[in-house]
């Protein structure tokens, strides 16, 4: 029987935007954050990643809002390692009020990264058999992201130095921040996302040039792109509800 | 007796820089965001000022850090009201660590904005009272930032969706955010500040076109700008030291 793991969080007013409701790049944070506390107490830590020179990558998220938490609301985050093949393990998320309803599910899908080589390391036995998940030939492949047919940039973004995390490259959860932020203000300030899907294919280091590229569909959708020069780095898909 | 107030935190790792100190900005948020948590426990709360169509700004910082404390690490947060006069409340803040070792202290100033003019409001009685802080007709004048005179623009900023508050117009962790930011990846990866002093002289709404100028003194201290167009918006002065 799979692990699983929950922490109670009280959501700082710092984490939420304008309106009150909590940052959805901070719900994705909060999230992963709850999936390093339970590697931590199972042992699975910083030394013994290092011992394999590896670390953590994410390849790719898709994240279900029902409804965001606002400012000083306490809600608990659970995380569960729910199978994991050669080179992926799948994890998934929940974020509950504290009347247990349910707020947010995502899915991730982890991988490991050679710290020299920055590519793909096989799961070591070592880091992923005390989460008691389920081992399978099969690889997951989540929902397709529709081609971005548009070429024109909505927005360019340097890298902040609060962009990098501990592998030294643009966190994860920048990428959704800088998906949304290249939406207008009028339309962040009415709008809130119930779905954000997103596939890394690139990391991004420090001082590389980031360009947001948006297309607009029907109902109520937007399909992004991430891209340093001419490598895309991510591909995102965004369904929008009114606030 | 003046009331104090004390908030115990676990830092997340989200909210460290890529060595795995608390992020500088953050700290500053956590600290305003316990002065908050003090207002809504006396109920001078959202509701109470409201009913004066005012908020809280800042016009100014002077943080002083002896040590950053790291992701997992669980700190004690304290807040102080002073003293007022009838424009401006003097605010101070502790973070000390779990042994009680004082990591770092602020001292800010207050002042109520109107919502619709925009302009300094003078503080009502029944928005002070419930801090029993004292009572001055003195103003407390902050060290001196000394002037800048560089006019080179180290760096460029656009407002983000993600820097607007409740405010809405860019919230005071972000001017620090921008002046650390303009030093280079090298430097902040190998540096941390020991004091950060901030004068706020205007606020900045989205939309904006922000720039960052940046003058380095001797004795490892930078002197900071940020303008909208010709309207220098605040002053800074950042004490370095080798992390």
């Amino acid at each position: 029987m799979t692990n699983t793991f929950t922490e109670k969080y009280t959501i700082p007013y710092y984490d939420c935007d304008a309106e009150g409701l909590l940052k959805v790049p901070t719900l994705i944070k909060m999230m992963i954050r709850t999936s390093g506390n339970q590697s931590d107490s199972l042992g699975v830590n910083a030394e013994l990643l290092k011992s394999f020179n590896i670390n953590w990558i994410i390849t790719e998220h898709d994240l279900t809002i029902h409804s965001l938490p606002m400012s000083g609301d306490s809600v608990f985050v659970t995380t569960q390692a729910e199978s994991y093949n050669k080179y992926f393990c799948y994890r998934k998320f929940w974020i509950h009020d504290s009347h247990r309803n349910e707020l947010a599910v995502m899915e991730s899908t982890f991988a490991l990264m050679d710290n020299t080589t920055r590519k793909v390391h096989a799961v070591p036995d070592e880091v992923i058999v005390p989460f008691e998940s389920e081992k399978t030939k099969r690889i997951k492949r989540g929902e397709k992201i529709p081609t971005l047919q548009s070429e024109s940039i909505n927005r360019s973004f340097d890298v902040s130095f609060w962009d990098i995390d501990d592998n030294h490259h643009v966190n994860n959860a920048t990428y959704p921040a800088w998906m949304m932020d290249s939406m207008s203000y009028d339309f962040l300030i009415s709008h809130v996302p119930s779905r954000v899907m997103i596939k890394f294919n690139k990391e991004i280091r420090y001082g590389e040039a980031v360009d947001s590229y948006i297309e607009e569909m029907d109902d109520n959708k937007t399909i992004h792109q991430i891209k340093s020069g001419a490598d895309v780095c991510a591909d995102g898909l965004i369904e929008w509800k009114k606030r």
